[in-house]
């Protein structure tokens, strides 16, 4: 079973890696873009068969490891 | 109109960072992680509101800037 984790910085929280690209796009000619956030996302390819234990495990490890939840949110797709 | 990239490794590029992830939920006791990559993901806000010239822009915007497109793969999906 394969899951996908969006980990992006919580609104609010400066993002200078977003607004480093969305300057770096100003310089190559693009405009009309108004604002950028870059976050990571993270696949899992997991053992487990079943939809919502693999839900509840996978929320588990973005509190345990793979988001710092002070700043970040994430969330969880099951695929 | 928002448009959000996925960045990822290529199948066959080695994610040390993934490798990394997987490696350290192993130590925290989870079992049944078989494979984990890590990418990108990046948010736009731009001014453009027809999506299929919104969505030639970031497909211009990954070619030039935000894929190594020699070792990253993307996909660009407009709301």
């Amino acid at each position: 079973m394969k899951a996908r984790v969006h980990v992006m910085l919580k609104n609010g929280v400066l993002d200078p890696q977003g607004e480093a690209v969305r300057h770096a796009l100003g310089s190559l000619g693009f405009e009309g873009v108004d604002g950028v956030r870059q976050g990571k996302v993270i696949e899992l390819d997991l053992a487990e068969t079943d939809a919502a234990k693999a839900k509840a495990t996978v929320t588990e490890m973005c509190e345990k490891l793979l988001a710092n939840t002070v700043i970040e949110s994430y969330s969880v797709e099951i695929a």
